[in-house]
């Protein structure tokens, strides 16, 4: 689940390979350019850790951060 | 399932959104390339259709195609 | 170019290899789903044909679809 | 141009905006895959880094981490 840690909401991911891996960045891509707020994205083939701030409200955690987190969740259940 | 028609394996997919179709296209894709073999894509909002045939072969249906048909059945189990 | 008909506007794009192909419909799906407007897509290999028309218009062709023309335009350009 | 350091390769890439960041890590996640061997990946907005280790030869740079170096580069020429 996200932790809020550092002004920061993060989630770690694991997929079974990398395809599975990208296919779950390209959904991600898609509902972040919708929502026009961008989470930072990190991979290494199985592994995904996203990190969600608001840089306009001075990089704290705002509800842009959550409602995207939100509609990120959806995606893995 | 796959069927066999006019030289082709075409399979119909049906996903409950766009970003799901998608996230499974962006699955396909690299299915494709590693296999360097690669499908007719037909998507239109939450519909794929595939159809595999092997052009090197004349346009008919070789085991590169049942390979590929394989492995992309896999994504949707 | 796009051309008009069947109450479509339709274009083909030819690219150097899948890769480049498939990256350019990774652009064109953010750019229909932020648009909540998506075209039929058809890809093989290096081809890619998109065709748009207005669903809820009566399969016509409206603003929304000269809107998407001219947004994927801008990524070929 | 990428920079050997800490037994890593890593290239810093800007793009226009987030849209074309994505697309160039599509065709890096299909030549990964491709060719076996996965980078780091790190993604904000319009801003790319990547970074090749060897894994299996113990987590140092390699021909495999030049080659996919190579081919990423030819991306972005």
């Amino acid at each position: 689940m996200w932790t809020e840690e550092n002004n920061k909401l993060t989630r770690n991911f694991e997929f079974n390979n990398f395809i599975d891996a990208f296919a779950f960045l390209s959904q991600v891509a898609i509902l972040a350019e919708k929502a026009n707020h961008h989470p930072e994205i990190y991979n290494v083939y199985n592994k995904v850790t996203l990190s969600l701030s608001t840089h306009d409200a001075g990089d704290v955690v705002t509800d842009k951060d959550r409602n995207l987190a939100a509609s990120i969740d959806k995606l893995v259940k």
